[in-house]
């Protein structure tokens, strides 16, 4: 089980919200406060846009926890839309191409959950990407390839769709070889305008998520940085302890878009193919 | 282009042929006498055969030369069958799951080449890779996926075949997309009983390839290990520098077995799937 | 707060001990059952005695639970004398040269504990270091610094001398810079002949260590290994989880030396300068 | 023999240097055009300042030439005052914390060349270290504790000075110990404000370093980049292969400093303690 933060609003720096805190993701994924929870020390990773077109990436190896060079990024990247992610493997390689978040041209994607059963499941799955994505993919991930299919979807063009359509088609593939819950998710997704998230599971009982509804919560991620604009927003995968404010719970089965300090929630369900 | 080396005889100790002459493979992918070669500083990785059903297997993304846990295992591990790779990616991630050489239950497998266009054929081998092995994959190596489809092919029961069969097996597949020159390869294998080892290209003009015929000739590989059976054989990627006694070039299109010190050469052809 | 573990005894395959069991060292560095304990993630190291004069070491700045090359090594690897160590760092960076154990020709030397304000002492405790040892010295650990000390101090010529010695003096340098509770250690060491043990703490109030008196108790390191000879002892910083047999703590101040399944304890205090 | 680059001017994309030309130093870290030249690939790291009161640093033990982070990164960090280094080690373990540049609050420090014997001297010159200083002290170069003495030697408050006595002590040494030729150095400092270097050797044969002398000849460092300022000026430690223009040699025994594009070339002398 992996943890995961983003973050939309005027820029700040990621360190404010990485580091500078008590309950900051990095120091929870040490430090667990519940010891059922998991240890995320499976490798991490950083995505944010900042002047170019194409979103900065930075992942490694190790646990966030203990790496010189994020607390040094951190302290320098200033951005107004980042995701941070911290890994817990349910099996894959820990190898840099199989942190969080991915990313394609102008997108960021990251996941909490699994494909149920993905041995059985990860050939077809990778056929039915398009091969024109098919070089794209880099490690060996039921996340990267969630990413690559929903972009085989469409989601370049309609975020919601592409996302529905993927899992459907995870399900089908599923049902087809007898596999049951077969998909559990929360996404973070960005394409540098807007933030999007889903909540879903096959099962019905979905790994929580969070988000702000105002400025004044989005600033308990980070209370020292004194920076946040009114439309500030953030989306976490597990509730940070020690928060008391309007923490809303996104329901089950949802989509969400963030833009511009505007959270839009609606109803979400696969699209079969 | 990576480089390779596979030793059958006696049990010697790895140091002695790594590190402890001039010529060494890992003294030479740092220090190419040749300005033209490539510097293998990608990755590399050991298989070795001791007391155990499965091979030991050690490898890390550093290059070969500063990794001091290298030096510390290779004085440790004494073994009569083992092969080391020094690896110059041609563009797929430097991790350790793409490094040589992969091994599956009693099986070690490296290759120094390529399949020519792997983003345009990668898609369809992996397609004809046995739904049984498909979990095994953890890399993105054109290398690593030969290996799977040989396994495919049946390389357990008949390595020849195997061999041949997978090597057809790509050729189709390029053919069917237009792309020339399918396969580079110079293959080293075992089981642990046996040292196999190809050497083949689509084109008819393959990667080198060497092999010693004597105790002499091994020997100089490791010239003060001291400890050299009569049947003690080596075979090289490339001709060590300063080598003057008798190593044998490979044929073109050649398939060698090594066991107990006889070594066994013939001719090599892809069968078509 | 580190964790370690070390065997005397008939040669075992290095992996029945660190991870065929429910209770391993590797998996309760992770999955600790007190939710106080701290997350071992900071690296590791194991260190054994085989063939050669000078003991294998294979260290990494990963977690160790997710190492596969320690998986792999751990399954070849066959000794009658060793020790593993996962490490929580309290500061130095994480770096091999940091991980434990250390070695020196014969010599393994591994440390749970910490030199109280070390940053103000280290200065004062390097110059302490014979010249001729200075070169050897490789990383920026107290843990590391106390090994060279005990080496100074003659510990190649009487074990319990030497670390009484050391121990002596860096009580003394931290009077002179007023420090209080100088030191705190375990200390697990070997010249491949004897495994010695140290506990011992300034205050009088020593982190925990437990050895075995009999084959039985051993065998619950590995309960499936079926190998363990009548002489074989272990000793463990703490008690790992759901072991009842006869673990017998180490008393507060103690030197231990075990050698051919003989236990030796005594009163252990430290020597001034 | 290392490899580096400092560039001062308007910002440009960090990338536009070290990855997006023929002859960058990163490419021909890889592929020396001069066979005789050393392979630079035990580990890199940049150094810049952007926004915040302290530079931002990334350093890595991979080759430079084959760590997607850094790739990433480049494309993303826009600077006007830069420098980058690629490693080839002496002996020094390859870890981050040997890796330069190195950096102690505002200010940035690289080296290319090497303290003779400095296992000799080490000992005695670490204590020469401030002890205020000491607990910054990361790595075991000897490029790092030329740092510390030049911070202890008054740097922070005359660089030249500051050199110039850390210089003057690392001769005095050596002297004492019998070692001849005492000192290899170019340097590479920032405070974020100028850039200054240093081309010194005891023997009076020093290594390269070569500096531009207007905006025309910086542009070679990046032709594609298009938006190098009037006064943007660099400084390499070796020459670029395939430049043409006016690439000045720092004459043997010289301080510069690069402030607003205006170069003040001076002589520089050792100051004995």
């Amino acid at each position: 089980m992996c943890r995961w933060l983003a973050y939309s609003g005027a820029p700040i720096f990621l360190d404010e919200v990485l580091f500078k805190t008590d309950h900051s993701l990095i120091d929870q994924s040490l430090h667990a406060s519940d010891p059922l929870s998991t240890t995320n020390g499976d490798g991490f990773g950083i995505g944010w846009y900042d002047k170019r077109d194409v979103p900065g990436v930075y992942k490694d190896i190790r646990p966030a926890w203990n790496d010189r060079n994020l607390q040094a990024l951190a302290n320098q990247i200033e951005s107004g839309m980042f995701m941070a992610h911290v890994r817990a493997t349910t099996g894959s390689p820990v190898q840099r191409t199989n942190c969080h978040p991915f990313s394609h041209e102008k997108w960021l994607f990251l996941h909490n959950g699994l494909i149920n059963q993905y041995d059985t499941l990860r050939r077809d799955l990778l056929l039915a990407i398009s091969p024109g994505l098919f070089p794209v993919l880099q490690g060996t991930t039921d996340s990267e390839l969630m990413f690559m299919l929903a972009l085989t979807c469409g989601m370049a063009g309609d975020v919601q769709s592409g996302i529905a359509r993927m899992a459907g088609l995870v399900e089908e593939t599923a049902a087809r070889h007898g596999v049951e819950d077969a998909l559990q998710m929360t996404l973070g997704i960005s394409d540098g305008q807007s933030l999007y998230a889903v909540r879903y599971s096959t099962e019905g009982n979905s790994r929580s998520l969070y988000h702000t509804a105002n400025r004044e919560a989005t600033m308990e991620i980070a209370p020292d940085a004194g920076r946040f604009s009114r439309d500030a927003r953030a989306i976490v995968s597990e509730p940070l302890s020690s928060l008391e404010a309007e923490w809303i719970p996104v329901p089950e089965a949802s989509f969400i878009e963030i833009a511009h300090g505007k959270v839009t929630c609606v109803p979400f369900a696969p699209i079969s193919p």
